[in-house]
């Protein structure tokens, strides 16, 4: 049985939606960022990053969420996830999520965690005062560039729409109005209404309570 | 055929010694960093994003370091560089390269591209000034927890060891001592010794020149 660590609002929802798509097993644990539960020891024995995802699994500890999505999409093949028998076009769909994770999670990061790169409380709000900026170039080439339609990487949904959606939904909270990007926001309510994805939010609201 | 775009002292060296370790017939282009060429429009039109590594293929563009070292793997089997058939070891090996992509470059990416999160020069000057802070612990956490020995995921050489190579070599830049790391030094020395390795950086260099 595996064990997906999650706190409601974070990155993790992606994996939690991927779990319910792929008609995965599985139990949700939610990790108490309100009382820092997620630099505590227990937790860190989970995962020393103290981060979440995490994902337990009989033979050992998955983190980090391009790795999660790529492995659900690998264990559960018959959801078809992601095209596991075309290396290009997996690669494509591993690039897009790349980019997710290292560049728009990255620009998001530094509204609420500048700390982690400078110690200054006038740094810290000088990147806080950018993210809408940076936040907003980043949708500016998904919309433009790099998402296909009418799923993200086209035809065909994948691992990357729950990612993209996950991260669309911080667009509000980064002061970035979504209603720039119109395949962007028309992408985020299709995705609400899949009942994949109103299982996955269902469960965090019930847990986040 | 593929080609490789690169920049010298880049992350794009962990594609370049994959490309080398896999075999693989491909042409590495330089891209003048010095010069802003890729923020120009011929580059652009490679890769929109203006960054390498980009991966031109007969099929179309490839990006972000963790997916075209996983394709590299994928389309060359017979390299043996990632556990290709076991989706939990394969996912271990794309969650240390995520790492890599997503914590530690991004770590030290604030030493000399600060201006991507803020505009303030003296926020920015604080971001350089904490890098070798925050790049120390990511390695910290490499040594301790991540790498596995004698390859960073245990006994088998695979796409994670070009990458560590490539971000390990950014250390004594961003003013940490690898020393500190002795796992990780001791890794570095025997990666420099790889044929494929002092292929990959002898292009690289002759290029550069």
């Amino acid at each position: 049985m595996l064990t997906l660590y999650y706190t409601p609002g974070s990155c993790a929802l992606a994996s939690h939606i991927a779990l319910e798509e792929a008609g995965a097993a599985y139990n949700a644990v939610r990790v108490n960022f309100a009382d820092n539960e997620q630099r505590g020891a227990a937790y860190l024995a989970v995962n020393p990053k103290g981060r979440v995802p995490a994902l337990a699994t009989d033979r050992g500890i998955l983190t980090e969420t391009p790795a999660i999505l790529a492995f659900i999409a690998q264990s559960w093949p018959q959801a078809a996830l992601a095209p596991l028998d075309d290396p290009f076009a997996f690669a494509r769909v591993q690039a897009f999520n790349a980019y997710l994770c290292a560049t728009v999670h990255v620009a998001h990061a530094h509204k609420a965690r500048g700390y982690r790169w400078a110690d200054d409380p006038a740094a810290i709000a000088e990147m806080r005062r950018k993210v809408p900026e940076t936040v907003g170039a980043c949708f500016e080439l998904i919309e433009t560039e790099m998402f296909l339609g009418p799923w993200a990487m086209g035809e065909t949904f994948s691992i990357c729409d729950p990612y993209l959606f996950t991260l669309a939904g911080w667009l509000e909270g980064d002061g970035v109005d979504i209603a720039r990007f119109p395949k962007v926001a028309d992408h985020r309510r299709r995705m609400a209404q899949r009942p994949a994805v109103r299982r996955a939010l269902a469960q965090e609201q019930v847990h986040g309570a």
